[in-house]
This record gives structure tokens, C-alpha cells and sequence, in this order.
């Protein structure tokens, strides 16, 4: 059984970073031992050490400099979230996430958000109103409005101030974006889908602002739902709306 | 430059397994082209294969059989939660994730599931009994019981029937699984703990099957922050209870 030995190899690479995580003998910015230190520390291949690479970089969490020189070598970063966008698109590609649950969660990770942002007696919303003011430019395609829209969404999530939940946001929208982007294709008419688009996420906005989070959870719940609905991308159904995980 | 074309090379086979699997070329139980078949195909070396392979096994989306005869190569698998669980892992290795922002995720998701479960009409709890008995038994350890703990958390979570919002749990769980048994280690007293959660079990049942989800609600919140609170895992803070994302 040749190809056994090196599936155990990479292993133990990731499990040595992921202890020297743990034990903070590694940190964000910090950069990794070279490839070939890395292989001589642990007895292993380089090709296995590459392939434990490869694994933390789809991950998130390191980025590796092209190069071979001193500057060359693998960074550790804290931005986790594209690799939970990675896990997520590949699980519903895979089939592995129903659509269905990735848009319930979706929903219940929305509410949580706009409530928390509601309740709180100071809040930073600045950076969505920018994105919802540069929504309102004349000829912006349904593309980038679509852009424009998740980019609103996930800056909402991110002054909620919860990262895993942010993450997992990014994740989800960036599973889904391939439907979201087909769904709009498929309208007979997009230009009055984005004038109730716009109101919405005004409507929202507003409600966060006034502190009202039952307001606001219910329009979002709108909001989602209504899109979803419009497109076909799911089916209208009173569980999706009345129980978050259906 | 030497490294920069092996690092896209193994982008290209990953995005092509993601291709395959978005149009249904592949599926669950289906088997991957072979190593070299794949380097063939797409121009690539062997050991490019390999990086991708790695990150979609890390991810939970491919099984690789040992070996190397006709019965080896990789099988596309639909069980999503241990990538997440990776996944969530490192990324609180890495601070890439507080700790705070998981255990607030944790709280969220599980306050979703036992109101799903309390608003349904019809729900299967056996998985959940089962646990609940088991954790009855005498002489368990603190870290059998935990395990246990976890097991009930997250057959809750599956019978609430959503899969991401079950595997996103699991991650978590996994994520702190080491601050979790830490804690019960720093107890003076582990068998009167062991006695509330216990109770505490049993109460967050019993309100489901009532279908009493305010209840439900408020005693797994009380249930998950009181034994991090008594563990010192989280400082007490209201904030943490009033609001699910703080």
C-alpha cells in the first residue's frame, strides 16, 4: 500500500502547526518554518509538507508568498472567512448541504444580526449606508447591484461584531451566489425588483436605527425570502417563514 | 519564480472537481478520476493532484482509499461536518476566531434548534433519550460525560433537520472540545455539575416536548452559559445573555 505512508505524512504536518496554534508558538503574521525545515523537523517528504500547506491555505489560514527567495514561505493571516466560503461552496456543490439549509440558515444568521444591531444602544453603520447609497447609482447591472447587495449584507453581520457569525454569512452567500446570480437572470422584470430591493434594505436600516428589532427581523425575513421566492430559488413555503431551521 | 506554477496548478484541479460536482458530473459515492488521470487531463504533475486532494479530504468532501490497485482513488462523500469541524478548529488555533464570538455562534444555533424542535408539531427524540440515559450511568468520567454532553447537543441539532446549521455546531463543539474538558478539570466539585446538567437535560426535553419554546429557549441558554460561566470559560456578563450575538 504505497500511497499510505504519505496520507499519514500530511497529517502529521497539520497537526504540528495546528499545536504550535494552540501553544501560541505560532501566531497571525508570524511566518511558517520553510518547506524543507519543516520536512527535515518531522521526517517527511516536502511533498507531503505542501500538501498540509495547500490544505491551510484553501482554509484561510495562511497565505504563501510566490517567490523563492528569503521573503519566500507561508504567513500565518486571521481571515478566516474565505475559507469558510471555500467549505461551503464546495459542500453544496457536493450536495453535502441542501440548498434549503443553507438559505434557513442564512435566515436565522440574518435575524441574529439585525437583532443584535437593533438592541444595542450604539452602533456603527456607516459603512452600510455607503454601500446602500452606492446602490442607488443609475446603470449598475444586476450583477453588481448583486454584489453590491451581499456586500451590505456582510457589513451589517461585521458591525454586529461577532466573527464566527460573519464568516459563516460570507460562507453561506458565497455557496449560494451562482443561484442568487441565476435567480435574477430569470425575472421578467430586474429594474423593479431592484426599486423594492433598495426600499427594503432602507426599511431595515431604518428599523436597526430606531431600535425596533421586531421590525427589523421581519423585514429581513422579507427581504430574503421575498428574493428567494421571486427567483424560484426556493419554494414559497409557510415553514421556511414561520421556523428559522425548518 | 519557481513555486508560482505548481500552486496554481493544484487551483486548476480543484476548480475542475468543483465544476464536475456543481454539474452533476459528480456525485456522492461517485469515485474521482484516478491521480494521473487527472495530472493527464489537465496538464498538471502528480503531486499538483495530490495538493487538491488533500483539501478536499481535509474538507470533508473526498474519502481516499488506501492502496494503489483498481479499488484505490478517491470517493466523493456527503458528510460534511468533520470539514467543518476542521475548519472551525484551526481557525480558533489560529485566532482567527475569539473564542467569545464561538461560544455566542453556539448559543445562537442552539437556541434555534430547541425552538424549531418546540414549534414542530411532530419530532423524534429517541437519539436524544438514548444519550440522556447513558449519561445516567455510574463511574462515567468527566470527559466520558462530556462526550456524552456533546453526542445530545448535537442529535438535538439533527433532529432539528437542518445539516448546516448540525454540522456548523459540531464544528464549534469541536473548536473548544479542549477549553470544554479543561474547565471540568478546574471544578472542585465535578459530580455536583454532573447532577445539574443532568437535570438541565432533562428540563430542556421535557419543555420541547411540551412544545414550550420560551422555556425551551431559556433554559439551554441558561444551561451552556452557566457550566462556561462556572468553568470560567466566559466571564459573566449580562450582555452575553441578553444577546445572542454581542
Amino acid at each position: 500500500m504505497p500511497e499510505q505512508q504519505p496520507a499519514r505524512a500530511w497529517r502529521l504536518v497539520l497537526e504540528r502547526i495546528e499545536r504550535d496554534l494552540l501553544d501560541g508558538r505560532l501566531g497571525p503574521g508570524d511566518r511558517l518554518p520553510s518547506e524543507r525545515d519543516l520536512a527535515a523537523d518531522l521526517g517527511v517528504g516536502r511533498s507531503s509538507v505542501r500538501e498540509a500547506l495547500r490544505v491551510l491555505e484553501v482554509m484561510g489560514l495562511i497565505r504563501t508568498a510566490t517567490g523563492s527567495g528569503p521573503q519566500s514561505g507561508a504567513i500565518v493571516i486571521s481571515t478566516p472567512t474565505g475559507g469558510m466560503s471555500a467549505l461551503l461552496r464546495l459542500q453544496v456543490a457536493a450536495q453535502g448541504f441542501p440548498l434549503h439549509d443553507v438559505v434557513q440558515t442564512r435566515l436565522l444568521l440574518e435575524d441574529a444580526v439585525v437583532t443584535a444591531l437593533a438592541e444595542r444602544s450604539a452602533r456603527d453603520l456607516t459603512a452600510a449606508r455607503r454601500i446602500i447609497d452606492a446602490m442607488e447609482r443609475d446603470g449598475l447591472t444586476a450583477s453588481e447591484f448583486l454584489a453590491l447587495d451581499a456586500e451590505l449584507h456582510l457589513a451589517l453581520a461585521d458591525s454586529s461584531g461577532n466573527s464566527v457569525v460573519a464568516a459563516m454569512m460570507a460562507g453561506l452567500r458565497t455557496a449560494i451566489e451562482s443561484y442568487v446570480q441565476e435567480g435574477a437572470a430569470a425575472l421578467a422584470d430586474w429594474e423593479s425588483m431592484a426599486v423594492r430591493l433598495r426600499d427594503e434594505h432602507r426599511g431595515i436600516v431604518e428599523a436597526i436605527d430606531e431600535g425596533d428589532a421586531a421590525a427589523a427581523r421581519e423585514r429581513i425575513r422579507r427581504h430574503i425570502t421575498g428574493y428567494y421566492t421571486a427567483t424560484g430559488l426556493t419554494a414559497t413555503d409557510d415553514r421556511v417563514v414561520a421556523h428559522p431551521i425548518a
